[in-house]
C-alpha cells in the first residue's frame, strides 16, 4: 500500500452494490480495503461468491468496534432500515461513511412519509446528498453522505439543467434486473424477466422522494420506474414541457450546467446503457421533439455503477480530499 | 381443406411477419394458404427459413396472374413503397387485400408527407385502417384493408378511450428487434442489442402519422420508440393529461371502450409482453398517479402478431365475413 | 365440451409443467379440464399466474376424494417423492394418471439409489415409462405412466437409434432456466444466468438414471448437462464412437428408427432449440465427424413441452385411446 | 505519457477484437496509441463506434509507411487472409507485431489445407504461437506472434495438462456471438440468437488445425462449436478418455502445469463465464466423472479478452521485455 492510502471498511459487502464497491476501493490506488462484513454470507470468501471482481477477502460478521479499529472510512450497503444503525455506530467510532441506501438521503420528514421511522435522525443534519454533479462543494470535507439511489441520479442529472424553464416532466425509466438486488424472487427469476418489459409500483415508487427533495417541487413529476431484461444498465427517459426553447437553447443549459464535469458527458445521440457500463459515467442526449417542442433528455447510467457503488467511491474521493476521479477512469 | 374456405396468398413471406402471416392463414379452419411470394428468398422453402412455422411450402417469385388465379385473397407483407404496386396489381384481379405496410394506412396528403410519393393513389379511397376495435364496421365487407403499424396499435388501443378528454400525452413505446425486420443490420446485431436500452428515432418516427390521423390532432403526442433486448413484444407506456379524473373514471372509460372485445384485456396491474406473447391480445391497464394526477396507461401486445400478422388476419376474418376470433384463439 | 370428452384433473399446477399442462388439456379438443391444484398458490387463479396460458380457473388445494369425483384421468407435476402419495391415491379412485415426477420411472432398486426411499413401490410394476417413441405399444391402455425427464427424453431420442452399435458416448446437454423450476433461487436469479454458461452437478445428475435403464447400460455414458440463458429449451449435443459407420449408414439408422414418427424430425443440419419452441417436436440431427468419424447426433426439444407437459398429453393420448397427436399438432 | 513506453499501431481497429486491443494499449502504463486503422471505417472516430472503449482517436486507412514511422510494434486484427500482406508490410518496417488472425498461427502445410494460399509463406518460420502458457519462453523477444484463436485457447488450456494420457477427447464449445465477429449477418442478428442455442461447423470449424499442431495430434479429438445467446465468453467442455487416473491425478496434473500462472486460476467446481467476463483469465475445473472415469474438464474464457484481444497484449508484452501482466490485472 501507498503511505498516505485510507483504510477503508465496505459493511454489507454481499449484495451486488456493497460487492461492487468491495472491489472499487479494493484496486483503488489510495485507498486500502481492511475489512468487509456482511449479514448473511459471513465466514465465506468474497471471491466464491464474486469470482470476477477477485476480493480475496472475507466476509464478516459487522462489529463496530472491530470495524472501527481497523477503518478510518466505510462504504455501508445496507437496505434502508438496517443501514442507519450501522452508520450511527461508524460515526460514533470517528468514521467517515458513505451510506448507499436512503436513511440519509431525506429530510426526517420526508423520510418518514416514504419510509419510516427514522434511527439516527440526530445524524441527518450533517449528511449530504451525495451526487457529486449538484453538491460538490457540501460533498468536500462532509463527514456523512448519502449515496443517490439509481433512478434518482440518472433522473436528476437528466432533469437539474431545466429546473428553472421546466414546467412538467414525466421520467420514464428503465433498469435491469441488478437494481432489484440479489435477493432471489418471482420478479428476479430468469423465466420471469427474459422476453419480458414491465412498468412497476406505478403508483408511487420511493425514488420520487429524491427527486421531489432535490428538486425542491418546482415542478409536477411523473416517475415510472421499468424492469428490462438486462443485468446492469438504467436509462431515464425524460419529457420536459417548457415553452419556447430551441433544441440550440437546450443544448446550451447542458453544457453550461456539466462544463467540466469528469463524468457527465453530453452526446449527440440518444445514448444506450451499453455505452456506460461498467463506468461511473452518465451520457445524456437532450433535444427537442420538432412536432411538439417538448424538451425530450435521456440519460443512460450503469445502476450498479453511476447509480451505486462508483457514486460512492466518487464522494468517498471528496470527503477525504483525493482527486474526485481517483480509482474510477 | 373444409367446403366453404377461402383460397388465400400471402406475398412477402419471408420477412418475419409475412412468414407468421403464413403460419396463421395455413392453421386457419377457413383459409387455405394457397400460395407464398418473396422477392429475395424465392425457391427456398418456407420451413427451412422458419422452422417453427411448419409451413411446407416453396416460396415464389411474385407474378400477379399467378396469385390471382389461385387466391381469392391476399395479406401482403411488402415494405412501404414495394406495396402499393403489388396491391394494386390484385386488387385488379378482383382479391381482396390486407397490406401490413403503411402504404394504405394514411391519407394521401399525410402519406407522401411521412413517406414518398404514393404509388396507388386511386386506392386510398377504399382502404380501411385496419384497427379492429375502432373501424370494425367499416372493415366487414371491405376489400382493401390497411393493417396498422405496430406502435399505433399498442398506442392507440391506450389512447382512444381518453380521446375526449386528453389535453396531452407522451407515449414511451418499448419494442423487440423483430420491429426492426429480418434485415441483418449494425442495429439488429445481438452484440448491439444485448444488455441494451436505447431511444432511437427522438427526431419523428413515422408512426406518428397514423397517432395523429386517428386521434384526429385532438391533442399534442409526444412519442419516442425504444429497442429493447428481446425477440417479440411491444409496450407503449402513456402518460395522458387529463383533468379532474380519478382512477374510477379513468376504469369506466375503458371498461366502457373495449366491454366485449376479445382481444382487448383491462388487467389490474401493469401488463408485461409476455402476458400476450404470440396472442393477438391486447393487455391494458389504466390508472392515476396518485402524485400528480397523471392518467398512465400500458398497452402491452406481441408486435409481430396484435402488432401485424394476427391483427392483419382478424382483419381478414371481418372482410370475409368470418367469425373474428377464428384461427385466433 | 363434446361428448365423449375425458374430464382431467392436474395435480400441481402452479410450476412451469405443471401450468403448461392445465393449459394444453384446456385447449384439447377431447378433454375436459376439470379441476387444478397446487399446494402453495391454493386460492389463486392459474391465469393470475400465467395469463398467457388464459385458464381461468382457481387453484385448489389437493383433496384425493374431490378430485376423484370430478375427474377420469390426471396429469401430476409433484416434484419427486411428493408425487407418489398423490398417484396412490388417484389411482384407488380409478383414474388413470400421468406421472411428471421420477417417483415412477425407475425400477425400485434403481430410484432408491439414486433418489430416496419409495412412498408406494406397489404401483412401480404396472407404469409404463412414458418415452412414446420407444413404448407406444405399452403405453397403450397403461393406467400408470411415467413422463420421462427433459434431458433423457432428448438424450435418449438422440441415442436410441445407435443403441446396437455405440461403444461409448457423451451427452453435453444445454437446458434453459425454465428446467429448473419455477422456485426463485441463486441459480434462476436472472443476474446469475444472463451472460452466463455453466456445467452442473458435473458429478452425477440424477437424469442418467433414466439412461441407464432405458440402454440398459449397453455402454458408458458421460452426462454433463449446462445451463443457458434461455427461457425454454434443451439440446444434447451427443458424441458416440461406434466403428465404422458412414453418415450414409447413420442417417438410415435414424430414419429407420424414427420413419412415420409424427413428433421426430430428422433435420440435415444442426437444430437449434428455437426451430422446436413450443412444440412436441424433437428435430434431430445426426452424422459423422470426418476428422475421427465419430458420431454426431443433436437432438433439440422444448424441455417443458417435449420434455415435459406435451410428452404427458400424448401419453395420456395413447392412454386413452386417443389419436396420439390430438391436442398437440 | 511516460518515458520509455512503446509506440504502438492497432491495424484493424474498426472489429470487435481490434477495438479492444486499441482500448487495452491505450490504458496500457508502459505502451502509447499512436494510430489506428480500419477498412471499412476509416474517418471515423472509435469513440463513436464504441462510446464505453473511450479512445478518442481517429480511425484511419492502413499505410505501411505511416504506421511505420509512429510506432515501433502492431497489433493487426484484419480476417485471415488479408492479414498477411499487411503484417509482411509492417515486418519489413521493423515493427514487432502480433497478429490476430490465422495467418501465422499455423505451419504452411496445415494453413493451406485449413485455409488457402499463404500470402506471406517467409514469415512462418519466425512466428510463434501466442499461447503464452505453452510457449513463453519463445514469446520473449519474438518479432512476430501469431494470437490463438478463441476456441484453441480454451481448449488447449484444458487438454494441455492431459496430453500424455489422454487416448481421446470430445471437445463441446459454447461461444457468444461476438466470436461471429462484427459483421451483421443473419446468423448474428438478435431474433436468430436469443432464446436459441445450436452447433454448427460440425463437419469442421478451422480451429482444429490449431489444436491437432499444438497437441501434435496425439490423441483423436472431437471438437464441435456452438453459438450461445450472450455477447463475450466462451466456455470448452472437455470429455477426455485417460485410463485409470483419480480426481487427484487430475487435479495434480493441472497443478503442475499452472502452477504460478498468473492468468490461470484452477476452480473448485465448474465455471461460470461470467467468472472471467472482461479478465484475461481462463478459469478450470477439473475432474473425473464417477460414474464412468472419463476425465472433465471446464475452461471458461472471454472470447474478446484472453481469446483474442488480451493475449495479444500478453503477448506484446513478453515481446518487449515487460512484465506479462503489465496492463491486464
Amino acid at each position: 500500500m501507498p503511505s498516505g492510502s485510507t483504510r477503508v471498511a465496505v459493511c454489507g459487502a454481499s449484495g451486488y452494490a456493497g460487492a461492487l464497491c468491495a472491489a472499487l476501493v479494493e484496486r483503488h490506488p489510495r485507498l486500502e480495503l481492511t475489512a468487509i462484513t456482511a449479514r448473511s454470507e459471513a465466514g465465506r470468501r468474497h471471491d466464491s461468491l464474486y469470482p470476477r471482481h477477485r476480493v480475496a477477502m472475507e466476509l464478516e460478521h459487522f462489529d463496530a468496534d472491530r470495524v472501527g479499529e481497523r477503518a478510518e472510512a466505510a462504504l455501508v450497503a445496507y437496505p434502508h432500515g438496517a443501514s442507519a444503525p450501522v452508520v450511527a455506530a461508524l460515526r460514533e467510532r470517528g468514521l467517515k461513511v458513505v451510506d448507499l441506501s436512503a436513511d440519509f438521503r431525506l429530510s426526517r420528514e420526508r423520510y418518514e412519509r416514504y419510509y419510516q421511522d427514522h434511527q439516527a435522525p440526530e445524524l441527518l443534519a450533517g449528511a449530504v446528498y451525495g451526487l457529486t454533479e449538484l453538491h460538490r462543494d457540501e460533498l468536500r470535507g462532509a463527514d456523512l453522505v448519502a449515496a443517490p439511489g439509481c433512478y434518482p441520479t440518472a433522473a436528476l442529472l437528466a432533469l437539474w439543467p431545466l429546473r428553472e424553464v421546466a414546467r412538467d416532466a414525466v421520467v420514464d425509466a428503465k433498469s435491469g434486473v441488478s437494481g432489484a438486488g440479489r435477493e432471489a424472487t418471482d420478479t428476479t427469476h430468469f423465466v420471469s424477466v427474459t422476453e419480458n418489459v414491465n412498468a412497476y409500483k406505478v403508483d408511487g415508487h420511493r425514488h420520487r422522494a429524491e427527486l421531489e427533495q432535490e428538486l425542491d417541487e418546482r415542478f409536477p413529476i411523473t416517475f415510472t420506474p421499468h424492469l428490462v431484461p438486462i443485468d446492469q444498465g438504467l436509462l431515464a427517459s425524460c419529457y420536459v414541457t417548457a415553452d419556447g426553447l430551441s433544441g440550440e437553447d437546450v443544448r446550451a443549459l447542458f453544457e453550461d450546467a456539466y462544463a467540466g464535469e469528469p463524468f457527465v458527458q453530453m452526446v449527440s445521440s440518444p445514448p444506450g446503457v451499453r455505452d456506460v457500463r461498467e463506468t461511473n459515467r452518465c451520457a445524456i442526449h437532450a433535444t427537442v421533439e420538432p412536432a411538439t417542442g417538448r424538451v425530450l433528455v435521456f440519460a443512460a447510467i450503469d445502476n450498479l455503477w453511476k447509480g451505486a457503488a462508483s457514486q460512492a467511491v466518487q464522494d468517498l474521493n471528496l470527503m477525504l480530499g483525493l482527486p474526485e476521479t481517483e480509482g474510477l477512469a
